[in-house]
């Protein structure tokens, strides 16, 4: 993703959809369907301003009713107490926003960002990531965001790492294994900036491009928090954090000074699984949260990888579940992820047999491959003996035997016998 | 498998159809087209008098060439080049067959198999294990065998295991630890008697089911050589393989005194493979031999599994090709055993997740979920603060408390603050 010096000021300016967004995102968590309903029914800026203490006319109600029974599959003829249910969905909906909508001051939000050189990017926008669109629904309002500038989405593959908390030596070592190999070849790593597998995956990924400088083409790695791109969490990640957010970018849907929780950690997952072409799970427990980041790749057709480790350790529970309920494939090389997603950047790939297991016999007929096993190692051997030890008659063993002979792997003595080449 | 006071004798005695298959066994290799058509048209009897000197008749070999063309799918008015090859595969076929018929003596061969307290089974065999039908045209000549009995194929389960001969601490872990475990459920354990994994599967059984009687009503494991029953090879493993001599069962189809060469090696494994209902894969490089008996069981339609191991190690290389290749199912339970392949024996299986996976949030919906991890840890908040903490609606959200007060997960108290039950 080539990194661009896309407007320090919040991208477009603070129009009134930006604007209404940015004040959504601080009350409407994600996944909320009533409010994806509304927002569709009476867009953004008119949704805002019911949460700023207007009231719905019924108009409104009936739009919005019309958006949800159809989302439903309500019939307009449909029971009475679905339609009620539909109508009930916007008032449940707006007791939910409203007490928050209370402390929500989106411009100040919007400056906020703008003092930690970020921005808050919304649908139109010419730099939203469009991998997003595949969540439909699931779509966030807007995206908060802090670093030197936007990439060109798309343009380069990127690749999402993720995994434990808490990895055995095991992980450290393959996931910096995985991502120096991956980053290097010109993939950015996606992940979440938390302790253990995700850190070192974004250290592992900078390391490998050597650059440290904001003025490198392409982007080397992307975090995705769980709070606002103003607050590093976690702490003792900080300093990695920090550098993230002056070089490499930082996204987040929640606003500046959001905290992270545990469903905001799963809700985000969702976005670092869309946000990549595929998404590689190093270690996890058997419950893992990166279990969540794959569930949602495979849902979303992305690809979905997984490194196997020793069964005698639980880190690596997580990608032997998911191999075994086939939403994963197994990886062991750098390579199997680059041929999965068709990528051969910088550099031939290489997926042959490892060159230390090819054996001598290989590319030999059955007939050859006997003689040549029954060729006593230090000593000729006479033909009929030869012949018999292999199981092979006559005619058809001559014939192998002089091709063994020009290929170098035999040889006739003066006397008749042979003995290998 | 129950043993069997089965015929100490030959059994059948040594009727003209054993004595020839017999001879034959010591002079075709495995896998020997022609043997196979030369059984069909001629019978094993007189196909043993064409290799001790007799002639075939014209009739002979007309009968020959039609079974060769039916099997090689040559119509009756086929290229002449194609019937001539035909013919010709009967005489190719015994040039390849009488140099080694010269030294067989299959009445010495039977009564030296008795003297090692054992015997030569023939597929009219009551005792023949039915399973080996699968193999069609691949089915041995003959088993040569060697133990206290022959078993009731077929009454219990039995499992392959199988893999490298140089085994990691780790692979010997897991092949002890299967091994156990699944012999202590009763399956019937099949291997090679080859260093490495094989003896360790081959000890583990014996050991799972402690008994070292000849009285014991199943038997734990069953090896199946690629040399002779006779030659107890590799010799390093001689005080085992004399243990399972004695007391469990080895099986050959190469007649006593037969050397193992690297081509029976792998046509035994097609033996393994078909013997059991199962092949399980420990560990193998990436062209371990224990592959070729996993390629086998999975064209025979045998369920086959591997072990995932450490990507670093070369040992694990051969499981995760048979998993990538989607040949195997990623295997890291006895129960994952026992369940694909239906089996539920000597005790009650528990596929769920491990118990220190549950979570106290497991089972509840999203609205209790979300309240329930924003209560703090250790003191009361009120209410608005909650509901507006956890982005819930006041009307879903006082129900929700309510559920979790009767779940006990949740407090209120007397200020009408609430706090975690």
């Amino acid at each position: 993703m080539s990194a661009q010096e896309a407007g320090r000021e919040p991208v477009g300016g603070g129009s009134e959809e930006r604007v209404a967004r940015a004040g959504l995102s601080r009350c409407v968590e994600p996944g909320d369907q009533a409010a994806r309903w509304a927002l569709e029914a009476l867009g953004a800026p008119r949704l805002w301003e019911l949460l700023k203490g207007s009231a719905p006319t019924e108009q409104e109600h009936s739009n919005f009713a019309s958006v949800a029974e159809r989302e439903m599959g309500v019939e307009p003829d449909g029971q009475l107490s679905e339609r009620q249910q539909t109508g009930r969905a916007l008032l449940a909906g707006l007791q939910r926003w409203l007490p928050r909508a209370v402390d929500a001051w989106p411009e100040q939000d919007m400056a906020n960002a703008y003092q930690v050189n970020g921005g808050f990017l919304i649908p139109e926008d010419p730099h939203w990531p469009r991998a997003l669109n595949v969540l439909g629904d699931a779509e966030p309002l807007g995206l908060w965001w802090r670093g030197p500038g936007l990439p060109a989405w798309g343009a380069e593959p990127s690749l999402s790492i993720v995994g434990t908390r808490d990895p055995s030596p095991y992980g450290v070592h393959i996931t910096r294994q995985f991502t120096g190999q991956l980053a290097s070849r010109g993939l950015c790593i996606v992940s979440g900036g938390a302790i253990g597998v995700d850190v070192l995956a974004h250290a592992a990924a900078l390391e490998a491009r050597d650059d440290g400088s904001t003025d490198c083409a392409t982007l080397a790695t992307v975090c995705v928090l769980a709070g606002g791109v103003d607050r590093l969490y976690p702490s003792s990640n900080g300093r990695l954090l920090k550098h993230l957010a002056t070089k490499q970018l930082i996204l987040s849907e929640y606003p500046p000074g959001s905290q992270p929780t545990r469903w905001r950690f799963l809700a985000r997952n969702r976005l670092i699984a869309a946000l990549s072409s595929g998404t590689l799970v190093i270690e996890g427990r058997w419950r893992s949260g990166s279990l969540s980041t794959a569930h949602h790749a495979a849902e979303l057709g992305r690809w979905v990888g997984a490194v196997p480790g020793p069964i005698t350790a639980s880190t690596s529970e997580g990608p032997h579940r998911l191999i075994r309920e086939g939403s994963a494939e197994l990886v062991t090389r750098g390579e199997d992820v680059l041929a999965a997603l068709g990528w051969n950047v910088q550099g031939t790939l290489d997926l042959g047999e490892p060159e230390s297991e090819r054996r001598p016999t290989d590319g030999l007929d059955e007939i050859e491959a006997r003689l040549w096993e029954s060729l006593p190692l230090s000593r000729a051997v006479e033909v009929n003996k030869l012949l018999g030890v292999a199981g092979v008659g006559a005619m058809e063993g001559l014939s192998a035997l002089q091709r063994l002979r020009r290929k170098g792997m035999a040889e006739q003595r003066e006397d008749g016998s042979w003995r290998r080449g």
